[in-house]
């Protein structure tokens, strides 16, 4: 299948592209590197070394004799967009070219906006593209369960059946987003869910958990090594800890820590986004897929890593901090996950098990993460 | 109260402005003219002959002795927002300086982006701005009834108390948006309940039903009457058949015409909008006002315009065409209409009359409607 990654060079683009290229496909990609000025902006780098897009996939082809084409260019010039949509005629285009903080949304009207605009943006004009030249082209999108936030309710995947003063509709679920950039993927939805009644588009749209972890099967090489960013900004919850664990820096749930979300690790995220990739929608059809393994509160996440971290003999202490955020520290959780499990996705570790995995990675990295340790505490707050 | 209205040179923000300052506001405004550029960018014009705001304002304090500051302006532009709030320290701002139109953002790819970006940024920066220089101030944002689509449901007032799988929550009530412009107000929606809820601002959103009219008490001068658009772009439904009807054109409800909506009169907006101001909501409350008087069809409109035209001897014929838009042609309406009600709000006229006194008025105008009569029929298509 002839599958366009938008966001290429990305923690989930990168190993995505030889994860698909491995199993036949046809690779596409496109990036403009926005991900890799933003992290130098905030004084932060990658843990892992990583390599320029163009050696990455010298490497990849001498190791794996397979071809992967990139472009360098940005999604929010739509003359762009439309140029590659128009010349790779995808089968499958995996949208994954958005800034991805929502701290760094966070930081001030500018930062604000350009992570509205750039997300938002960027999606139309693939919306328009798709439209204008491969109208039967699959939109695989990632957003994120914080469309949802936290409601008292049960989260279905996407929509739900309700009935209202004894009449009955199928409505799309609230959403409640809890920061600009989670505010940008909520955008989004309400877009693509017009551009697929409107012009019989199909897309799915992935409410996807925090992913963790940095070990895949395709890097076989050093230079293969995807991202992974450990800063307040771009770092996520558990890879965050895993990174304060290697150096042995206090590991710091902000606030209570009874803050419950869905996590899945990098190489299932690959196995989801294929196995929607390989079961497209109907023509005109949107759906939503939440991807997620398990769902943890942030206190849990710390506690297997100081057990994960201990049987390596590091010794890490959990520091409950300030929070930051404005958002429940104890709250109720139940998102809905049958439709992936039902095309047969399987998570392939433990939560420990990937952990074993993860920490001894990235103990390589020690030093990289040691220089930039004042770069972990938060000091990006959300009522700043 | 000193009351600022953003988009102060538009079709509601004219004579708000007026309305306002007739009951001792202390009134500003802000306007860049995009309305004016872009209905020219379309090849029309406004049926009635509108003055430079400078002279409108001029006029205006020549009859009634009272002062309005005006910027010139873009609120894109988070410097010159945040200047304006600053400078003028609202209690009060009116927000009604967005692209209102459907169709003009349908045009293509470039209309749509111009006009989701110019929304939804020029609302944050004032949502910033507000933050920062006057987090009392209320913000007043003019939402519209279109954000929530045609669900097979009761439409409340923003909110709605569902039990799901056995437990309970108060959510957003979910927007089906059926245009690139209808979403605009949905993102403002989500971004301005984000706001409220980190920073405590407060803030009335108002799903406004379609406004037609012309005639406010305070138009005494023509210097001081209000922009008419009837073009397929800008002229709303009613608006546009009074104008069909005044140069003998039939009045073409698109498709089968029983696409239902909330109606209000111009000068029962001002009254709207002038008790949500005049009845702020608490510090940190996000609340939504349904804003309109009566639900008709297309069809009922067309013939309510065919009677009162014929009593001023106007015989006009109703002429369904084919629907240039994609929605739901037959389809359950009842949204709730409390809120403002309590408030005291009571609609001024009959439909009927408030007909009987826009089309002797827009008579007057005949012959400019006359000239720009190509640009009536719809050419732009949701499916393009």
């Amino acid at each position: 299948m002839r599958i366009m990654i938008m966001g290429m060079d990305g923690y989930l683009g990168w190993p995505l592209s030889m994860y698909l290229s491995a199993r036949g496909h046809e690779v596409s990609g496109v990036d403009n590197f926005t991900r890799r000025r933003i992290v130098k902006e905030i004084g932060s780098w990658s843990a892992t070394p990583i390599k320029p897009i163009e050696q990455r996939i010298k490497t990849y082809e001498k190791v794996s004799g397979k071809k992967v084409t990139f472009y360098s260019g940005d999604l929010t010039h739509s003359d762009f967009t439309d140029l590659v949509i128009k010349r790779e005629r995808p089968e499958t285009i995996v949208h994954l070219g958005e800034i991805p903080s929502a701290p760094y949304s966070m930081i001030d009207v500018e930062h604000c906006n350009f992570v509205q605009t750039n997300n938002v943006i960027g999606n139309n004009n693939i919306l328009f593209a798709m439209h204008n030249h491969v109208p039967g082209c699959h939109l695989l999108k990632l957003g994120t369960m914080g469309e949802y936030g936290t409601p008292n309710v049960d989260i279905p995947e996407g929509f739900f059946e309700i009935e209202y003063r004894g009449r009955k509709d199928r409505l799309p679920f609230p959403k409640q987003p809890g920061s600009w950039y989670h505010l940008t993927k909520a955008h989004d939805t309400n877009n693509i869910i017009f551009a697929c009644k409107i012009w019989g588009l199909r897309s799915t749209d992935i409410m996807q958990g925090v992913v963790h972890g940095i070990v895949t099967d395709d890097m076989v090489d050093d230079d293969l090594l995807t991202r992974y960013d450990f800063d307040e900004a771009f770092g996520t919850a558990l890879n965050r800890f895993c990174a304060q664990a290697v150096i042995g820096h206090e590991l710091t749930p902000y606030g209570k820590g009874g803050q419950t979300r869905g996590y899945i690790a990098l190489r299932d995220s690959m196995q989801c986004l294929t196995l929607a990739a390989e079961n497209p929608p109907d023509e005109g059809e949107y759906r939503v897929f939440n991807q997620f393994e398990e769902c943890y509160s942030v206190n849990d996440l710390a506690e297997h890593v100081v057990k994960i971290a201990g049987e390596s003999g590091i010794e890490v202490k959990i520091w409950n901090i300030e929070n930051p955020r404005i958002e429940a520290e104890e709250h109720y959780y139940n998102p809905d996950r049958e439709l992936l499990p039902k095309l047969g996705f399987r998570p392939t570790n433990t939560l420990d098990d990937e952990l074993r995995m993860t920490i001894p990675k990235l103990t390589q990295y020690k030093e990289r993460i040691e220089v930039k340790r004042d770069r972990i505490m938060p000091t990006i707050r959300w009522k700043n």
